[in-house]
């Protein structure tokens, strides 16, 4: 455990710029004193888009890589063209720094809403491949805009991707009380992608035999995430399938702005990046409207994965027993990062 | 509108025979006397396949192909390796007879369960994209079972294939009250794929300026699928977007035990075929537990095809009857489709 943290901060666009600051403010507050945090902030997303035309130029790439983690905030904007900071900035530092672990916890506090009626217990995570899949920008079109066009996107998967991911998926399944797995796929239909991810899961399932395992395709997993959400522990999935799960997700376990995610690589090789699962809500920006939680919670898994487990609780600890006191009245964004730097402090 | 129909049956593995009996029964019943039905059955499914290795024999296609329409149960069983007989039947049906117009309405009934808290009001119709998408076949895999291996599927999207259907469901959108259509992909990451839905849709708004459109990612949308699902009239997506949200369309209004849904050619160049949304369900086929009513109201959507609006408008008003009148004590399969035929007949 390192006893300083020289922090990436992207705050990007929108409210990504509110609730990085209240991530920031409860990452000072739970940090013990003798903790060096050193923070630098890039600009990067559509303001310095529009400035200069750049996403992610080489040289901040580089300087990014030296950090010892990243936080970001959201990343898009409508006045820029879709895919164009999507793809330049925030998949650009997910694939630069092989952030194979897309970890996105999903846990119904006590006293949130959820849509769903009879408030099922909800407690897992989802382990989302993140380097691989349809989002490796591998595809093309032909004849663009013309009655003939043909446009492809081709989903890549490797067995050296698709093991590594499930074998992390394992152990932390290992590591939880219930010790369960659920591979979600589509291998009736997604046959040759379906076929690798089952295959491995399956050979490295003999090497846990006390981790029971499960398989859904997809479309049955968004089934039971609203009829009986409890039956899931971890669970392990593709690209684009976890990004389409985690948000539903995140809908049944009290909304967007409490989901909290990490794109990590686990070998240390590169910063890992921590961030909230919601986008840039150009709609209620500069307000002081937004949740910072997600954010906040963020934070937490980032110090979880530089070694801070104590200050990791700690956060989440302070989390549950603010949302708890929670009477629906309205607190704006920097009210509640107080209330929980107020909380985690020492 | 034919005075005679004739009908390739199709009732499959597990429990399709079951629900298919009731909603042969039902169309009996509902049937003018005028109406000449005739029928006809393919044993096609898991048994033929463990018999004879075939799934779907080109004599039999050739077959099919001269009925009026067909009418599906379930296909798929534990003992057949997953994909055979998905790819080499269902699918084989869908893209042989150029079903690109997957279409499933997801309607909340009266006195119907819904995970949902508050009963929002739900009537929204999905338009699902059927013979393009991640759905072709198209991919591979190479140094299959080595530590090397490469596994591919790529999603075809076509100006022509998009086109039509998006076309389709402005048409949908345009005679329903509301006039509303969202457009659901993820353009944000695929977007070769996402452009071409994207310009398609926009272009065909144009023609359409009483329709108030919308985009949503698809990630996006699986949230507002259960905190609003009230915001949705139609939905045109990509077939593999459409197969995994109309999952959870069925789950959130009252189950896949309603769903219904109608692969169209809309051209009559070829059979449509009417199938419920829910899958064999081994588990409890043989027992008289399925509840055929999407079956029943798959066989709606049939008459309605064939031109017997009237005829589709009774057998739904006859489910919305029977549901309102359910009081939860099971009723065996047989007793819903009897209850159903009586509603219903003339
Ligand atoms: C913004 C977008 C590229 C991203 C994704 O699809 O991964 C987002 O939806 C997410 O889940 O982090
Ligand atoms: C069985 C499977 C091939 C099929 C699909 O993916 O289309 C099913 O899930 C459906 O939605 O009809």
């Amino acid at each position: 455990m390192s006893r300083s943290i020289n922090l990436a901060v992207i705050p990007g666009d929108g409210i990504g710029q509110e609730v990085v600051a209240q991530g920031l403010k409860v990452l000072n507050a739970v940090l013990p004193e003798d903790v060096k945090l050193e923070t630098k902030e890039y600009d990067l997303g559509a303001r310095r888009w529009h400035r200069t035309g750049e996403t992610l130029p080489d040289a901040e790439l580089e300087a990014v890589k030296e950090h010892d983690a990243i936080l970001l905030g959201a990343i898009g904007d409508p006045s820029v063209p879709s895919g164009v900071l999507e793809r330049g900035l925030l998949l650009k530092l997910r694939f630069a720094f092989d952030h194979f672990v897309n970890l996105r916890p999903s846990k119904l506090f006590p006293n949130t809403a959820t849509p769903l009626a009879g408030r099922p217990e909800i407690d897992f995570v989802v382990v989302r491949e993140g380097t691989e899949g349809p989002y490796t920008g591998n595809g093309g079109s032909l004849r663009t805009g013309t009655p003939a066009e043909v446009a492809t996107e081709v989903s890549v998967n490797t067995a050296y991707g698709v093991e590594r991911v499930v074998r992390d998926a394992f152990a932390r399944a290992q590591a939880r009380p219930r010790k369960k797995l659920t591979l979600v796929h589509k291998n009736n239909v997604l046959v040759f992608a379906g076929h690798l991810w089952k295959n491995t899961f399956d050979k490295v399932a003999a090497e846990y035999p006390d981790v029971t395992t499960d398989y859904l395709h997809v479309d049955a997993a968004t089934i039971f995430f609203v009829t009986q959400p409890e039956r899931f522990d971890v669970i392990v999935t593709d690209n684009l399938f976890g990004d389409i799960i985690t948000d539903l997700a995140a809908a049944v376990t009290g909304g967007i702005g409490l989901a909290a995610s990490g794109n990590i690589n686990p070998t240390g090789a590169f910063p890992s990046m921590f961030e909230p699962v919601h986008g840039s809500a150009p709609d209620i920006a500069g307000q002081g409207k937004a949740d910072p939680t997600a954010t906040i919670l963020s934070v937490a898994l980032l110090l979880r994965h530089l070694g801070y487990e104590a200050q990791a609780a700690r956060i989440e600890e302070a989390v549950s027993a603010d949302l708890a006191e929670r009477d629906g009245t309205a607190r704006t964004t920097d009210a509640i990062g107080d209330a929980l730097a107020g909380r985690v402090a020492g």
